[in-house]
């Protein structure tokens, strides 16, 4: 399954896709869309570029679902709110694609990738490089994003392991219980 | 010119057009998009729903522009960031299909259609019903998106009353000096 990762920002969003065939992970593209070409105040103009940006993405590439990281309230409320509309906009260029979203947060992501949630950037960049065999580091907005569709990739194994969605349901409280939160 | 209000909700999206001929105000639609149906959590689904209505209505009504409220931070950061993704998927409705978005805020939009930042919403309600010549009272939510397009409707004949963008540009610092906010 192809699957198209997102790291939602209102000036840089980066996006990572990849290929999952079971346990094998094969990298195909990430990357940036950037905004800061626009005013700081346009913020219709940025949510259009992040729109269009990510349309393309899916355009090229045809992932069959994608990953989202999920945000939190900030310590500066103004640039959450910023975050939440450029957030708003990325997820909405993929629902209207009809693609699946499904939501992780950085720590959900750090544990699939690094093994824990502490990791910091360069570890995550290290890691995600290490597991796609890239030649070298990506840069940290799309290291995210290549990190929530590994992620994605290991809760749709993990899934496919269980086997059906009603033996999904019941098992869920255990596996988060056991500390694994994907 | 036709003019789509919207004041943006991730529960209750208001929406109101107009037609604006100089000082003269037609109304033209309202009403209000939901996505109660949905499952709280269904966050990717509910921005859907947003695009998906406020494409119907800009498909329905075309209009030529748009006016969306600005929200601020509000006590609660987790409610904030949940209307910050609304807004973020409300805007991108409007810019994916090309339509100049203009943003007001709540004490603006009450300034020019109540004629007082302070007014309470049902004297917005009333006074747009009076403003278009409704034989009722519209709903709050379809009340401040008409109210927005209103605004806008005023903020454009104040415009073209000061002439060409230039004359607009040395004016407009003047003109909230004297307390005029549109």
């Amino acid at each position: 399954m192809r699957i198209l990762g997102i790291d939602p920002g209102l000036q840089t969003t980066g996006f990572g896709v990849i290929e999952a065939q079971g346990q094998a992970l094969r990298y195909v593209a990430s990357g940036t869309i950037r905004t800061t070409a626009l005013a700081l105040g346009d913020l219709p103009g940025r949510l259009k570029l992040l729109f269009d940006g990510i349309g393309e993405v899916a355009q090229r590439y045809q992932p069959a679902a994608a990953a989202v990281e999920i945000i939190f309230v900030n310590v500066n409320p103004q640039s959450t709110l910023l975050l939440g509309q450029a957030r708003g906009a990325c997820i909405t260029a993929l629902v209207a694609r009809e693609l699946p979203v499904a939501e992780y947060t950085a720590l959900q992501m750090k544990k699939a990738v690094v093994g824990h949630g502490r990791a910091a950037k360069t570890q995550v960049q290290e890691m995600v490089r290490r597991l796609l065999q890239l030649p070298g580091l990506p840069g940290p907005d799309a290291a995210d994003a290549l990190g929530l569709a590994i992620t994605h990739a290991h809760a749709g194994a993990a899934m496919a392991r269980l086997g059906n969605a009603a033996t999904l349901q019941r098992r869920q409280h255990a596996m988060f219980k056991g500390g694994r939160s994907y």
